[in-house]
């Protein structure tokens, strides 16, 4: 097979994934390998003294939230000898937004990808509050928010999803597309026809009396408001796709790229486990007031798993009205979505810009293809805040330097030459 | 007051209108002069003798759906004879789609402009066939369509809608819009905002047991599945906001388009009741298969309402999505938007397209501009075929005759020398 060839076959299983949404449980329950113990975050694994600022005290809530431990210092004494487990969430079938932390007792949306049989799995939107555990914050506001969502909202959300069988993510998707969405950064359509479809079995569990009226109504009015409520809906279902295109052998289609407190990284489908790390990105940011970019903090992002599978920063054309929140002017986004064509090795079978007469969108990032031409993938993102905090949004682009190290392994991978432990 | 103010006035008014939807009751109990035996249709005022094909067979249709008549020739007969009143829709505060058949029985729409405290009234969508009474066609399953709004839909909603208070109209509209809805030929997003609004009473409705369960599974399924739900609420909203910008002494505003079987007319907010009209409208169509433009026959349509208060035609550069739908690139449809602000006097405050990095719509057709610049204004518009049924979509040009006449009459009165009987 050629590169061409896999590359065309990890692009058929972009597009062909068929992620469903099948329930919302909590992560002890149904994420691989997630004990009682172990708190999960974003980016590339790193030993536990390698996390700062952030980041790291976003893990540290996360082991109070769970009651791992007491204070700040407790937590971190458990987290240093290994008591409390620290992994990544790409290693665990997650995606993590942000900071990306995960506990046992937090739910989950669980996406099957029901054509390959794997599964994704992703936490839940906090709200709409600038200060979310996601974001490295947390005070007692934050701890009844995240209480909220596990005993409320997921378990509501669980039964009508359940109730439902499964909710087909790829139409609705691809319908948010159509409506202004492209999934990332703008999640205002598809949230809207998540409820549509879970609000027959809504009624369904009003009418049999299945839960408590009252969790019926918050949870109805919790996402009702937060119109970023799908975000991790279409992170659980671009991880389910993204994992059904990894390791197809000989391909350089990027299959994850992630983002910690201190470095960015990529993983590509034909090159095993291995990350790929290069330097923080670059960002051009739209900041909430009084913010300015030196406020701008790294804690960690995953939620890049949208533009693995060609949406976010590859479908902005089809997301004009996002230029109020991140920025930038429709000509402008038309022609950062135009150029991703460029480094991409197919158009989307479902996913269709209008304003482009419906072309499907770029997916399939080729390592090759940015090396060559230095084009550089776009990421439409939310902005953490030194002390907490979302600060505003903005576009990020990848590093150039981890595509060149991917180049490199993928040229000694084809001369045989390639080292087979990966760069963990 | 200069022309230039009065026209200032009259768009200010549409702009600041607030329509809300308040309540769904049979229209012989809310309509005004709506009595058991009035039949509405579209267009200006004609002599029964002038109906004729596809919109004389529905007026006859909603006289025997009604129970007004036993079969088309007594139909006919009692209409002849005054027996049976026929009404146009727009005398009556309503609005109507193609044939726009109203008789007391259908359950209406209520849309109050809080602001200005008139109300305007639209039926219900009878769903996704093309063949519909609303475009000429009678047989069991219209009737039976007709009788499930009447029975289940109308109740069922007007029980919601009556729980929720009211639904307010504009921010839900501003934000289908930039949602990719031009609020015409497509109202996708506006149908599933609705829908989000109507959940939590449609839950409480089902907590209370105040409807029957299945009654409330069959509105609720009939609303998800027909996107273009919300039009005839958009109709009710533009109407109840274009009356209130009628009347303002001066003004060569356009305040309602409307079409009929024979004539395309308009009437101006300076020129009281006259109606002034010309020749059937110009269309480019794009046809369900096997259709060719010899198939259409006109019927009648009050839908561009919505172009009259800066929606469809005028939103195109909002809803590139849809060129499936009534063909025509993105381009054509964002020079046909642009060119729409040549004939209008204000860009909307709250109707905002992202595409044109969040500008106003053009709202406020001026007559004079018009004229002078021979730019005719566009009309998203669904097309009905001979022998009944849409047979297609597309774009209607309206006919500067109506315009050059309106012109005249508007110099006259600026001369002191208007016929004051209205033209009707």
């Amino acid at each position: 097979m050629t590169r061409e060839e896999a590359n065309a076959e990890a692009a058929r299983r972009l597009c062909a994934s068929t992620p469903r949404l099948t329930d919302v449980r909590p992560a002890g329950e149904v994420v691989p390998d997630m004990t009682a113990r172990t708190i999960l975050t974003a980016g590339p694994p790193m030993r536990w003294s390698d996390y700062t600022g952030g980041q790291r005290l976003a893990v540290i809530y996360g082991a109070i939230y769970e009651g791992l431990a007491e204070t700040e210092e407790d937590a971190d004494a458990r987290l240093a000898s290994g008591e409390i487990t620290l992994g990544t969430c790409h290693a665990h079938g997650c995606v993590g937004s942000v900071a990306g932390i995960y506990t046992a007792s937090m739910p989950v949306l669980v996406v099957e990808n029901t054509e390959f049989g794997n599964t994704g799995f992703c936490n839940l939107y906090e709200g709409q509050s600038h200060r979310r555990l996601n974001y490295g914050v947390y005070d007692d506001e934050v701890r009844d928010g995240l209480r909220f969502l596990e005993h409320v909202v997921g378990p509501v959300l669980g039964e009508a999803v359940r109730h439902a069988g499964s909710i087909d993510l790829k139409p609705l998707m691809a319908r948010a597309v159509r409506m202004g969405d492209e999934l990332h950064s703008r999640n205002t359509a598809a949230t809207t026809l998540l409820m549509k479809e879970l609000t027959p079995h809504l009624i369904e569990l009003a009418l049999a009396g299945t839960v408590a009226p009252d969790a019926l109504r918050r949870t109805v009015a919790f996402v009702s408001v937060n119109d970023y409520f799908f975000l991790r809906v279409g992170m659980a279902a671009a991880k389910a796709t993204a994992d059904a295109a990894h390791g197809v052998e000989g391909s350089s289609v990027v299959s994850a790229m992630t983002l910690s407190c201190k470095e960015f990284a990529i993983r590509i489908s034909g090159l095993g486990d291995a990350w790929f790390r290069g330097p923080l990105p670059n960002v051009r940011a739209k900041l909430f007031h009084p913010y300015t970019e030196d406020d701008i903090e790294w804690i960690g992002g995953e939620s890049m798993i949208t533009e693995t599978v060609g949406l976010g920063g590859f479908a902005q054309a089809a997301a004009f009205a996002l230029q109020a929140y991140q920025g930038g002017s429709p000509q402008a986004m038309a022609a950062i979505n135009e150029a991703m064509y460029g480094i991409t090795v197919a158009e989307h079978s479902d996913f269709a810009i209008p304003y482009f007469g419906y072309r499907g969108t770029p997916v399939g990032i080729d390592v090759h293809k940015v090396v060559e031409s230095k084009v550089l993938p776009v990421i439409d993102a939310g902005l953490a805040g030194r002390g907490g905090g979302q600060i505003g949004a903005g576009l990020l682009t990848a590093p150039l330097e981890c595509f060149e190290r991917a180049h490199r392994a993928f040229e000694q991978a084809r001369a045989g030459t390639l080292a087979t432990t990966p760069s963990v």
